[in-house]
């Protein structure tokens, strides 16, 4: 790092000013500016630069850095701490802070255990196995992770994508064991595939997926899961297995016949009351609890009333015997070959990543409002840890939840533990409580799955989008109808091609703008931009703004040789005086190949043709070193190069001054 | 364009520059910069700004600027001679130009018949069809396309692939008829595909395939091609029809016993020849017909011994018999369903591609060196067309070869008439000529081949490649060893995957630059560049290099946090001032979009809980205007924007001189 190298004494202030700009010395003879040369970086061998390259790459936090001089005990501890943050915080536990993280945890559990039923069934899976990844992988978490407020489970968009991707290729209803093989079998491979990701330091993998793609993205899941819901909010029977927004739409109507008005009764009725303490607590944080406490609430309300209506027998489906007991062990149904491995690993790699984004996003949100760092790819190996564990304990693919971590904050959660609390809530449940859910009706996990996903519906993100960048805009909506209308896994792709693309256009087609001087200062600035800049006669002041790829080489050194006709053009119409030279601003041309050496080469070519001077204006060190080292910068002369662009003017205006 | 804009009367000379300086009003009072504001660049709709992305990105060149105000007959001529270019030269053609384009026109079609009838056993199709290819195609570029020194006809890289491609499904000795209908579908879907990219404007895609890896792939393409002759040059007679290196030489070796002495007597004998003459042109340019005529000669020389010494009965095979006449009509044979489609449509896209980009590459060379400007989207639908009409004519794919076109710019070429003297040669030949070739010994064939493809293993490029960029080095030998050693198309692909990955690194993986000031200037380099450059004390400034997108944003928040992190240590450490402000050079941050925004805000917010001033100095205009319409900029704070890092530090400065 710079730290080492020289400095001023005082603030470049007034003084020093005045002593700055070199006319300065004498103030009697008009002299054209000092031109100050443009040295070569310091010579780097190709291992030196490529470590650095490399480390900028992979370690960019330096996350070693606070093992950096210390004693060996020290470095042990802070290692100990490193990989299980609970040594980190667990050493200052105290009372009081079990007391806040208890209410959350309590908070939490009374949200995860209705959700965990419901999500499992979004994913095809018995309700029972939702309350099992309620259980261990909160637990695995609290030793691993390194945030303080994600709540762990299974979470909406992952369930939904394993159940579509799954079902394409096996009936949970005609196979359910190897689906409930294929289900574990996946999560195991989305642990896998985030521990690496974590391990090998490729978490910048997750930002691929741009925010404008992933609000159209979540939308549209969102919808899609809201409308799987009609099944049990309108009571059907018989309910087409297609995700897309038409298949389910004409299954419905369709089965008009099979609507029973009991469950729509009390579907709606619980629905709305959802909505409304969802609406309540939104409106003033501080009754968190409201929302937080409606669903398992509702639940027991009406479970009871089903209870004493025997509403079965009214037409209202109930969830019916579930098993007591913790997490079998499922490592036996684990498998790795057969002609389903490849599903599996696709299914595992698909929901691994998108678990991971709303992981990673969640952990960062509230690191970022309680003022903490969380190293993300520490994040990614605890969270695929979590996940191969969970894989091996009848548990499926889970993450930090959206909305579980929002109430856990709320709630006042201070650490981890609140993940313990609610783990061992959701296990006194499995021993002894699973009895009292025989009565309770489907209907209510479908109000409870919609008003759990409504929240990711974000009309105001794409609002913001729509003023902001029409194309990011353009982006969100085709998620959000790939998903609607095509699939979960186009829709994915589509965000995902999209979110490419818009790099590649801007990498195509970078702009190039002249450049003129602001009276009263040595600044050129974009013309287009700041009104006051006056052009410079006879010289062409361009601005590249982008690195010089192959994948725009040959467009600039058109574009290039474009705005000189049009300025030859314009000059001979005004009958000015022609330009004589182009000056061009290589300030934001961070780096180049050797295609855009070439197209420099053949600029300075053609621009000779013309006889017309060709010069560079403050080049960045690592361009100026590839000019040289392919001796690109031999043929432009390297004594065409300046560190600023007035310089370069006053150089060449100098020259003109003799010629003209 | 700005040319309306106003400029200054002369040039900024010293006078100016000594106004320049604002101290300079009251040299006896220090006092800061004085400040300009940073204007938002004029407001535009959102139409405005769409109809001005998409005329940069479909028409950068503004094709149709000759057209402007032009009476409507001129117009009409423009018209005609922009899409017939053949207009435009041939009203000012002379028998002066007729002279040297028929030189160049004979010189080209000696080489084109040979090499079309080796070419066409490249693709695996019987030889007539290089020959038929050598016809058509000509004839029509020499009116639709642009180029004057483009050589049409068969080439070898596109030959190899369609033949690779189409033999992986449909075997040419068991279903040659198939085979050959498979050929011509696929020639007309390049042609389609080709004219369609010239039509929408879509020419940049084929700038995707960086001159890096197609220096890989080209060089092993060229070795494939040449083991495939070790066929014909060993007289192998059961040769695999595999196209890897390792299978191709297992089967040489297998077939020890089919290697015919006579046959590698004949044939290193004339490649040995043949490379000398190939030499000898590359080293004296004024010899070029020397490798020009060599092919030619070789054949008929070849011919006439295999006639006298009746070859065929010494174990040197023949070309056989060639039916005589022109081009057969091949519309009937064009297929618009069944299973095969889609492969034909496969194999037309690629090759269609690859054809383009040895075409495209070719025309632009020749025209720089002659100083003439190719239109790449022109050019692309002359190709097209060219190519849907040959398939309808018995030819199989064809472009500008790189070869051939050489030679015609050597043997003095003026215009595309040269195309048409080399196809009444080819049509001469293919009328009277064909019986003469029964007896050409197919060995020749192969050395030719060798001969034209060796000059596509560019060693010296890939030198500099390994000199000036490694990245660039490492998938240039990637592409290489993947057409080597997986398959042709798997080596292209790498080729174009590795291409993209390299702009997404460079995207997600940033330069921050820590910059200092000049001494005796106001301008601010990077340290690690210039080192004169001094840092100033309690102030952090900080360039980054690139746009602020979704794929970095996360990156560039932390490694700045860290920047600032490292800096408050160094400060500690060296009990410095530690920094008290964080200064943005946003100079070369060409765009930004919402996700880059909301890291600003985040970065705001952690530096503000540090207690750290953070303002940005010199964001260009799109940038600000995004920043101000999300409201990003009220959360920065509109006043801590500067249009220089130098405003930015003298005002922080003397902000501080108050307070410290």
């Amino acid at each position: 790092m710079g730290g080492s190298s020289n400095r001023v004494e005082s603030f470049p202030d007034a003084l020093d000013l005045e002593s700055a700009s070199p006319v300065e010395k004498s103030p009697s003879t008009p002299q054209p500016l000092e031109i100050h040369k443009v040295p070569l970086p310091q010579k780097k061998t190709t291992f030196q630069s490529l470590k650095q390259r490399l480390s900028e790459v992979f370690f960019p936090d330096d996350p070693l850095h606070q093992f950096k001089n210390q004693p060996l005990l020290k470095k042990l501890i802070l290692g100990l701490q490193y990989f299980f943050p609970i040594f980190h915080w667990g050493s200052e536990y105290s009372l009081q802070l079990l007391k806040s993280d208890a209410v959350s945890g309590l908070t939490i559990a009374s949200l995860a255990i209705p959700q965990g039923i419901s999500y499992a069934k979004l994913a095809n899976l018995p309700p029972i196995i939702g309350l099992y990844s309620s259980f261990v992988p909160p637990l695995i978490y609290s030793v691993l992770g390194s945030s303080r407020d994600l709540a762990v489970g299974p979470v909406s968009i992952a369930s939904l994508v394993m159940g579509s991707m799954l079902r394409e290729m096996v009936s949970p209803d005609h196979q359910p064991m190897l689906y409930l093989q294929l289900a574990f079998t996946s999560t195991f491979f989305a642990g896998v595939f985030q521990a690496s990701l974590g391990f090998l330091r490729l978490g910048f993998i997750v930002d691929f997926l741009s925010k404008p793609t992933l609000v159209g993205f979540m939308g549209g899941a969102a919808v899609i899961v809201s409308l799987q819901q009609l099944k049990g909010l309108l009571g059907i029977v018989h309910f087409t297995t297609k995700m897309g927004f038409i298949p389910v739409m004409v299954s419905v109507f369709e089965h008009r016949k099979e609507w029973a008005w009991q469950t729509i009764l009390m579907g709606t009725s619980f629905l709305v009351f959802l909505l409304i303490t969802r609406h309540i607590s939104m409106r003033k944080p501080k009754l968190f609890w409201v929302s937080a406490a409606a669903p398992l609430a509702s639940v027991i309300l009406s479970t009871t009333i089903s209870f004493i209506v025997k509403a079965q027998y009214h037409g209202i489906s109930v969830i019916g015997h579930l098993q007591k007991g913790v997490n079998p062990p499922s490592v036996n149904m684990l498998f790795f070959q057969g002609s389903f491995l490849g599903l599996a690993i696709k299914t595992g790699i698909v929901t691994g990543i998108l678990a991971l984004t709303e992981g990673i996003a969640v952990g960062r949100t509230f690191a970022s409002l309680k003022n903490y760092q969380i190293d993300g790819n520490k994040e990614m190996m605890a969270i695929g840890i979590m996940n191969m564990a969970g894989s091996c304990a009848s548990c499926y693919v889970t993450t930090g939840s959206f909305s579980r971590s929002a109430v856990n904050y709320n709630a006042g959660s201070k650490t981890a533990v609140s993940n313990i609390v609610m783990a061992s809530a959701v296990l006194i449940t499995m021993l002894f409580l699973m009895p009292l859910f025989y009565h309770t009706p489907n209907v209510i996990l479908s109000a409870i799955i919609i008003t759990a996903v409504i929240g990711l519906i974000d009309f105001r993100g794409a609002a913001r989008l729509w003023k902001v960048d029409k194309l990011d805009f353009l982006a969100c909506v085709s998620a959000f109808f790939g998903v609607l209308f095509i699939s979960v896994q186009m829709g994915l792709a589509i965000a995902v091609g999209i979110s490419m693309l818009k790099i590649l256009i801007h990498v195509t087609r970078p702009n190039t703008v002249i450049k003129g001087i602001i009276p009263g200062t040595q600044n050129y600035r974009n013309i287009g931009h700041y009104r006051e800049a006056m052009r410079v006669p006879s010289v062409l002041i361009l601005g590249i703004e982008s690195p010089i790829y192959f994948a725009n080489s040959m467009y600039l050194q058109e574009r290039i040789l474009r705005w000189v006709r049009e300025e030859e053009e314009w000059a001979l119409k005004m009958n000015q005086s022609s330009i004589k030279c182009v000056v061009l601003d290589m300030g934001a041309v961070t780096s180049i190949d050797t295609s855009g050496m070439d197209a420099l080469t053949e600029l300075k070519k053609a621009l000779d043709k013309r006889s017309l001077e060709f010069v560079l204006a403050n080049p960045v060190g690592n361009v100026l070193e590839k000019l040289s080292q392919s001796e690109t910068l031999e043929k432009l002369g390297s004594d065409r190069i300046y560190m600023t662009v007035g310089e370069a003017v006053s150089a060449v205006s100098s020259t003109y001054k003799v010629q003209v």
